[in-house]
């Protein structure tokens, strides 16, 4: 290429100790690199300082119009595979369009995500008529303070339409599902339902992070290994590659609680602790998944698990975003009970369930934030009360020292040993919170998101029995409206298994955490009864 | 009694719940009783309403001339029996001396404690000229904060000569004591003395603080049961009984440190805790003073011991309060090793000593400070940490419960108990202090007010040195001057005895309290751990 001038239109701060150059507005550069990638340039600035910037944040000095301003030095959303499908969406996906290497691209952390207006759910309703219409705010669901990964708009205009209720209720959606797909839901006993057992269990366990580069190390990023029991084939993903699936996840099962992803982070993400706690909570996501029977066998997550393919990947990412069975309409995959469900007592039951997840909630919250509390003063205040402990005595043995006998058995040294053993246990409480506190902060994490998907999936469920109702008050043929209705109880019936799922395995996940809470506990004051037993025996020694 | 008026000069409150009448400034009052006894008037104020209060708060309406205008209705000090020894003296201990009775009055926590300046240390010397010469600043000895008890006016002159030091020097006092009244000093090795053994050790148990009442119930106060090993007889002793004695170990034994009384305190004298708190340290203080060669044998001590007769009181009161042989003038019943001393060593032992003691002292000090820290924050910030812990396993328990299977087995009961089982952990956390803080704190405390009483010691060494070089200086003759050299080194061989005493009780005594700490820190992590694995258990079976 031939170098080229810009000017700088955006500071940008490089990041110290990588090849990134800090660009001042107004600057003028020296473009020497417009192949590296990934919206990044290589330039040079009038000091002879070379480095990489976004190239997003300058503007050719010749006749190239200038770009956008963007936030940062961010990939815009690719255009997706289907774009040809409504093409008034197109635009959506368009400009600066990356070439698909931005598939393995690395900086998924910061991607915006785009509430992406899915395209058959549009063009055939007036949706106004239900901006009015029996919106239940958000206040009705808690605070949603912290669920970004689960939060979703409650607006039930956005909801309803969005997962697909209005073209599932209506069965605009013409898809037909071969028999042996089917999701079979069984009834337990009247009001019990649940998603066909898991055939073949397996689990998949997620080691060591580590971190990756590329670009001649001008650009890391942290890769998890995961190993699927079912075949022992380590695959390697990052979190861009978590988070795009959490996206299918969401759109596709937004009928079930999809469990969250560990939050974004930008700031210290290459921090051990960072990652591995990161590590941790993917593995909590992980493992809900491959318990759940419908995530567990669905064709995105074993993709996901599975695939070790540049180009299958490409072509598996492409057919999981061309999707058609999203939202409600995943219930066109399921085969429920034909018995017809009863409204009032289906309307009890999901009120009395959304009562219960709203508590759940809050006491999930609370218990959550007392861990991380305790978590922190673990690692400050209450460490710090046995430093000063420790000092109190190691003072105290070294006043005594200068009279008494000195030597390793006598008393002076013996109240030093206690200050010691004060200091270890200050560093028992500060290595605690990795054994107990925060190994139940992550199982309460997750299910903070899961209780929190819940009430979306219950206005989902209200706004198609609204729309049925509608419809039934329409004079439908009844041919119609009996389809209308098989499908509203089809969806009850989806939304009573994943009720059912959910409570199954809360009790096993919530047993377990706290089981392994408590022998951790257990063990913390045992190790702190054994070290002060050993200072006792020093000091009867003397 | 004719009733008569009185103006009240000073306002008085009354305490609630008592017979106590709260007087104003200007009121006058009928009194109806004036001889309630011990500084009290019954009376009656304008509105009618009777009640108690302080004769010396008020003044007679008629000719009767004013009572002087004390804080409290206090009792002046008692005529000392030997006010007749030197006239002179006489004033001290006159105006309205009380009658006999006060000897067990009930308000000697907030007696006066006038600095007696003993007779026989006056009138032959002209003090003024020490008083610019060599005066050892407090500064030198710690801050002597919160030591009332044992902290003595450290100016060389006042202690100097109030504890006898230049009497003795000059062997003003001419006393003889029989020789098997003799205290016997025995060497060991060239640097340590040591008082006798004491042949037949006893302890002194303080049991059942109870609350006792006089005047029919409108003066109550609190009476400790002492048993003496050696007889078994129960006497009973309030604590204006033990600051009486301290007064005496303190003057008498100025040349060795007196353990310290706890502090006085007015306001809660009554609380059960306060009332506790005070046996534990006045049994610290019994411990020390049973401990103690010099002081267990000592005729005023075994007289406070065994003394169970009114009239057998008051005489050995007034004996011990005739003692003459006090402060420095105690060595006068020393028979020391006759070996001379040699200043330099004795000087370099005596300075290595008071930085030993300036340092231990603060970090006695300092661990004190942590273990009452500690022992408040047991009962407020961590048992709080622990209530919030128990209220979320609570609220998660509660939560669930209204969905899960109910019962004592089930998951939401058996999360539930955990929030029990943190709760009864914050109820150990606030009752522990009393197991192993506090007592620590009373052994520390006790050795505190023993440490801080070092620095005094050697200052009264250092005045009676200096008295010794001026006699020398002064061409003395030969044999006066043998005699005061001599003194000198008696002096010397009593406060190593003393410095060697407290040497070797400390180390047992450090000993035992770190054990009796360390077990019982044990006991309480133990405590713990048993009651998790209750809880571990309950949810292991649900």
């Amino acid at each position: 290429m031939i170098p080229f001038q810009v000017q700088v239109l955006y500071d940008f701060s490089g990041e110290t100790n990588t090849s990134e150059l800090s660009i001042n507005v107004g600057e003028v550069l020296t473009v020497t690199r417009d192949d590296v990638g990934e919206g990044w340039w290589e330039g040079r600035n009038s000091k002879g300082v070379c480095g990489l910037f976004p190239e997003s944040y300058v503007e050719r000095i010749s006749s190239a119009p200038p770009a956008l301003p963007p936030m940062n030095p961010l990939p815009v959303t690719p255009a997706p595979a289907y774009q040809s499908v409504p093409p008034v969406y197109d635009n959506d996906f368009v400009s600066n369009a990356p070439s698909d290497d931005d598939d393995w691209d690395d900086y998924p952390e910061v991607q915006h995500h785009q509430t992406k207006v899915l395209p058959y759910n549009q063009g055939s309703y007036d949706n106004s008529r239900y901006q009015n219409d029996d919106n239940i705010s958000e206040s009705n669901f808690g605070d949603g303070k912290g669920t970004a990964h689960t939060k979703r708009n409650l607006n039930r205009f956005s909801t309803f339409v969005k997962s697909g209720g209005e073209s599932y209720i209506l069965g605009t959606l013409k898809v037909s599902v071969a028999a042996d797909q089917r999701v079979v839901i069984s009834k337990h006993d009247e009001v019990t339902f649940s998603w066909p057992q898991i055939v073949n269990a397996y689990t998949v366990h997620i080691t060591s992070p580590k971190k990756e580069s590329k670009l001649k190390g001008l650009k890391s990023y942290i890769a998890y290994q995961l190993t699927p029991s079912f075949n022992n084939i380590k695959v390697s993903r990052r979190y861009k590659h978590f988070d795009w699936l959490h996206e299918r996840l969401m759109e596709k099962f937004s009928i079930m609680a999809v469990p969250p992803l560990p939050d974004k982070q930008i700031s210290g993400r290459y921090e051990d602790q960072f990652i591995e706690h990161r590590r941790l909570q993917l593995q909590e996501f992980v493992n809900y998944v491959c318990k759940h029977p419908v995530f567990s066998a669905s064709e995105v997550w074993q993709h996901f698990l599975t695939c070790t393919d540049e180009k299958l990947w490409k072509q598996g990412k492409r057919q999981a975003e061309r999707d058609p069975l999203l939202g409600a309409n995943y219930c066109l995959t399921i085969q429920a009970p034909e018995k017809e469900l009863m409204s009032s007592i289906v309307d009890s039951k999901i009120d009395a369930n959304l009562s219960f997840v709203q508590n759940l909630d809050s006491a999930i919250k609370n218990l959550m934030s007392v861990a991380m509390d305790q978590a922190k003063k673990h690692q400050g205040p209450y460490k710090r009360e046995f430093a000063k402990i420790s000092e109190s005595f190691h003072r105290l043995g070294f006043a005594l020292s200068s009279e008494e006998k000195s030597g390793m058995l006598s008393l002076p040294s013996a109240i030093t040993n206690i200050g010691v053993a004060y200091s270890d246990i200050g560093q028992y409480y500060e290595d605690q919170p990795k054994y107990d506190w925060e190994p139940l902060s992550n199982t309460l994490y997750l299910y903070k998101g899961l209780t929190s998907a819940f009430p979306e999936i219950f206005a989902l469920h209200k706004g198609v029995q609204q729309k049925r109702k509608e419809c039934e008050k329409n004079n439908m043929p009844p041919a119609e409206l009996n389809d209308i209705r098989r499908r509203n109880d089809v969806l009850t019936y989806a939304i009573f298994a994943e009720m059912n799922h959910f409570k199954v395995q809360r009790s096993i996940d919530m047993k377990a955490a706290m089981q392994s809470y408590l022998k951790e506990q257990i063990n913390f004051y045992k190790k702190i009864v054994t070290r002060l037993e050993q200072t006792l025996m020093q000091l009867d020694d003397c």
